[in-house]
C-alpha cells in the first residue's frame, strides 16, 4: 500500500477492526447497563448543543474520543428506546442480531436501486419479507417489499390507490382532476392525513368515520359516507383502516370494511404497524382476519418484531398498480435484465430510487430468534399487558379508558370518591393525570405517554422491548398508585 | 437473570459482544478483500433466491450460520459498491467511521420524531448539519435536516414550494386548484419528475427546460417558459436546478436561475446530490454559486462524503414554511416542550414520522476525517476524473461525450477513422459502446455505467470510491481500450 492510499483511503482494515472492537464493546457495556439510565432523558433545549464544537474539526480525531463524547454528552441527551421500562408510545427493541445486522448492511454499503445493482439484495428482501408474510398469514403471491418506515408505506398504498382510481392523474395531475375521498376512522394514525396532504389530496380529501364505543371504524358509517359523498360529487377512491390504532391498539372490522370497498371498487390498505404482528401468534390471527380481501397491508418490523429502526414491511396485492404509480426509468438506470422483465427493479416500487440493504436484519433477527421464539416474545409481551390491565381493573382509584387487547393499556387515575360520577369531575381528572404523568416520568424509572379519548386525558402503557420483565412492569404500576395518591391529596388541598 | 429473561430476552450483552467481535472480523475481512471479487455480481434472476430456504426456521441459528450464508449465498450475489473499480452511477465509500456510526446507531435504537424523544438527536443533527453547511458555505441561519435521500429531501423542497405559492392546497386539495407547474431541466434526475407524480401535480405539471451545448439548463428559455405558461394559465411555483447532472455532472446556472425565480417569485430548489460536496474545496466552491438565493438545497453524504447509505442532507432557507407544508400533530404525539416552542421536532419538517440517529455516522466520519481530510479526498477523486478524461481525450479512438468538471466522464468508444462523419455512425457506435460496457463488465474488474446524450449511447466512469487509485483507474482504462479494440474489429468483420 502506497502513502497514497494511507493519506487518502479509508480506515485500513486492521484498523477497522481495532475500531470495531471498540464501538461493540461499547454497545455491549451500554445494553448491559440501560437499565441504570433515567428513562426519559434530562436536559434543557439547547444543553446538547452548547457542548458540542460549533465548527468542524479541520484535523482527524480518534474513535476514543468520539466514544467519549458518546458517554459525556450525547447518552445524557438519550431518551432510551432500550430501557426495560420505556412503556411510551410503541416499545420497540433493536435486538442484538438486528443491530449487528445494521453493522453488516453499512459494511457493504449497496444501493439496491435495481436487481442488478445487487441481485442478492432483492433476493433476500423478497425471501425475508416473504418469510414474514407466511409467519402473519397474509395470502400467498403477495408482493412484499421494505419501505424505512409506515409513514411512507402508507403514502404509497394511496398513491396506488389513487393509480388505480384515476390513472390519467399521473400524466395529467390533478388540478382539473375529480374531488378524491379517502376514508380513515377518527382514530387513524396522524401518517394517513400527513399522506393525503403530500399527494395533493387535501384535508378535505380525507374522511374521517366515527368509531364504535371500542375505537373501531364503524362499517355501517362508512358505507354511508361513500354514498353521500358520491351524491355530493365527490370521487370515493380509498380506505385505510387500522390494525392497533396508536391510541388504543383498537382493530377495525377489516372484514366488513372489506365488503364495503368490494361493492364501491375502493382499494383497501390496512395500516398494522403495531399489531399486525400479533398475528404470529396462532390465538392472534383474528387481528389480520379479512386482509386477505385487502389491496395493501404494512406492518413494522421495527415496531414489534425486534428489527432496528427503521424497517416497515408493505405487502400489495396489485404490484402492477404499485409499478404503474411509480415506475420512471430514465435511460442512466435502465439495464438488459430489467428490459427484459427478467427481475424486479425496486426502485419502481416506490418514492425513493436508493434503498439501504435493510432485508439484511430482518433475515438475521427471524433466524436468531426462529419463528418460534419470536411468537413467544410477543405473546410475553401481550401477558404482560394483560397484567397491567388486571391491576387497572381490580384498583378502585384507576379507570381503564379502552379495551386493551394486546400489550397497551389506556386508563387514567380516578379516585374511588369521583366514581360515580366521574364526568364532572373530568377537568380535575385531566390535571391529576397530566401530573401524574410528568411526575411518574420525571422519577427515570417509567416512560409512559397519553392520548386523548373522548376528550379525557389518558395514560398509556405499551410493553414492546425484549429486556421488560413484570418486575418492571410492577415497578410502573407501584409508581404511578404512589404519585396518583400524593398528587390528589395535594391538588385537593390546593 | 431469571430463566425467563433467557428464555424470552434479546442476546445477553456478554453474547452480543462476543457476536459482535465475529461480525465486525466478517466486515474487516470483507473489506480486506473487497477488490478479488467482480465488481458486478456474476448471477442469474433467481439464483440467491433458490438458494435460501423458502420458509422461515422454526428455532433459532447461531450467528455463525448466518456469516457462512452471508459468504457463500449472499455475497456472490452483491455488486460491490466497496470494490475499488465501481465506476457505474455515482461510486461512494461506506467508511469506517461511518460503518460504525451505524452500528451505535442500531444499538441505541431510538426514535427522534420529537425532541423529546431523545433531545441528542435533534441537536447532535443540528449540529453534524451546521457543520456541514460551514463546510460547503451555505448561509448561516438555514435549517439542516437529514432525510434518507434525496428523492424525499427534493420531494419535501417541491411539497414546500406548494404550500409557499398556495397555502389552501394543504386543506383544500388540488382538485379544483390552479395547474401548478414545476421547471426543471432535460437533464434532471428522475427523482424530481417521481416528486411531482407524487403530489398530484402531473408529468404535465413538470416543464423540461432545455439545455445548453454542455447540458447547463438555458435560463432564458426557462424565463420565457414561465412568461409563456403564465399566458397560458398555469401557475408556475418552483424550479429545480441541479448543480452535478446525473448524466453527465453539468453544474446549472444557479445564479441566473435564481434571478428568474427572484423575478417571478418561485421557489428555487437545488439538488447538489452528488456535485455539492465539491464545495468542500476553495477551488470548488463555485459550484455552489447562487445557491444562497435559492430557498432550499439537497447534498448527500452518503454520495461523496463517506457516510453509509442513507443520508441525505436538507438545507432549507425558510422552514417555518417546510413545517406549514408538513406539521400535524396529534395529541399522543404533543409534549410540553413543543408546545412552548422551546424546542424543534423534526417529525414537522418531512414525510415520516420514524427518524433514525442518522446524525451520528455524520458526525463520525467528520470526525474521524477532519475538514482537511475530507476535502483532501475529493480533490484526489476530481483529480483521477480529470487523468482519466485527459486519458480519453487524447486518444484517437474515443471521445469525450460532455464537459467533465468534476470527477464523473462521459465518453465513448469512437475509432478514428469514424472520426469525419461520427454522425452516419451513430448506430454503428451505440452497438459498439453497447456491447464494450457489457464486455468490461463482464470481467468482473471494474464496473460502469451509461447514459445517452443527445441520443447517443454514452458511457461513464464515476470516481467516488476511497479505495480507488489511480492504477485501479489505469486498468479500466487499459480494459476499454483493449476490448474496444478487439470489438470493432469483430463487429466490423460480421
Amino acid at each position: 500500500m502506497s502513502d497514497r492510499d494511507v493519506a487518502l483511503g479509508d480506515m485500513s482494515p486492521d484498523e477497522f477492526r481495532r475500531a470495531g472492537y471498540l464501538a461493540v464493546d461499547w454497545a455491549a457495556d451500554y445494553l448491559a447497563s440501560v437499565q441504570d439510565y433515567p428513562v426519559l432523558a434530562r436536559t434543557e433545549p439547547g444543553a446538547v448543543r452548547r457542548r458540542l464544537p460549533a465548527s468542524p474539526p479541520k484535523a482527524p480525531e480518534s474513535l476514543e474520543s468520539m466514544l467519549a463524547d458518546l458517554t459525556s454528552v450525547i447518552v445524557p441527551g438519550i431518551t432510551h428506546w432500550n430501557h426495560p421500562a420505556f412503556f411510551a408510545y410503541f416499545a420497540i427493541t433493536g435486538s442484538g442480531p438486528g443491530i449487528l445486522g445494521e453493522l453488516l448492511t453499512a459494511a457493504l454499503n449497496i444501493n439496491g436501486m435495481l436487481w442488478k445493482t445487487s441481485p442478492a439484495a432483492t433476493e433476500l428482501e423478497e425471501v425475508a419479507l416473504d418469510w414474514l408474510r407466511q409467519m402473519v398469514g397474509l395470502p400467498d403471491g403477495w408482493m412484499g417489499i421494505i419501505m424505512d418506515t409506515a409513514s411512507i408505506a402508507s403514502l404509497c398504498a394511496i398513491a396506488a390507490a389513487r393509480e388505480a382510481a384515476e390513472p390519467h392523474l399521473r400524466e395529467q395531475g390533478m388540478a382539473g382532476g375529480p374531488r378524491l375521498r379517502l376514508y380513515t376512522s377518527e382514530q387513524a394514525h396522524s401518517s394517513i392525513e400527513k399522506a393525503a396532504i403530500v399527494l395533493g389530496l387535501g384535508r378535505h380529501g380525507v374522511r374521517k368515520i366515527p368509531v364504535d364505543r371500542e375505537f373501531r371504524m364503524d362499517p355501517g358509517a362508512l358505507a354511508a359516507a361513500v354514498t353521500e359523498d358520491r351524491r355530493a360529487g365527490w370521487r370515493p377512491f380509498c380506505v385505510a383502516a387500522t390494525v392497533g390504532t396508536t391510541s388504543t391498539t383498537s382493530v377495525d372490522p377489516v372484514p366488513a370494511i372489506a365488503d364495503v370497498c368490494a361493492r364501491e371498487r375502493l382499494w383497501l390498505h390496512v395500516d398494522g404497524a403495531y399489531a399486525g404482528m400479533a398475528a404470529l401468534l396462532p390465538e392472534f390471527r383474528w387481528v389480520l382476519e379479512g386482509c386477505h380481501q385487502a389491496d395493501s397491508v404494512v406492518i413494522n418490523p421495527h415496531k414489534w418484531l425486534f428489527t432496528p429502526i427503521d424497517c416497515s414491511a408493505f405487502y400489495c396485492a396489485r404490484p402492477e398498480v404499485l409499478r404503474s404509480a411509480f415506475s420512471l426509468v430514465p435511460e442512466y438506470l435502465r439495464t438488459t435484465e430489467s428490459d427484459q422483465a427478467a427481475v424486479r427493479d425496486l426502485m419502481d416500487y416506490g418514492v425513493q430510487l436508493g434503498r439501504r440493504f435493510r432485508a439484511l436484519k430482518l433475515w438475521m433477527v427471524i433466524r436468531h430468534f426462529g419463528w418460534e421464539g419470536l411468537a413467544a416474545r410477543i405473546r410475553e409481551h401481550i401477558r404482560l399487558g394483560q397484567q397491567f390491565r388486571s391491576w387497572v381493573d381490580a384498583h378502585p382509584d384507576f379507570e381503564r379508558m379502552a379495551p386493551a387487547p394486546l400489550s397497551v393499556v389506556c386508563f387514567r387515575a380516578r379516585p374511588a370518591d369521583l366514581r360515580a360520577r366521574a364526568d364532572e369531575h373530568d377537568g380535575y381528572l385531566d390535571r391529576l393525570n397530566e401530573a401524574l404523568l410528568e411526575e411518574v416520568n420525571a422519577t427515570g424509572r417509567a416512560y409512559l405517554s397519553h392520548t386523548r379519548l373522548k376528550g379525557r386525558l389518558t395514560l398509556r402503557l405499551a410493553v414492546g422491548n425484549l429486556r421488560t420483565t413484570e418486575a418492571h412492569v410492577r415497578e410502573a404500576w407501584d409508581l404511578l398508585q404512589q404519585h396518583a395518591a400524593q398528587l390528589d391529596n395535594k391538588l385537593r388541598t390546593e
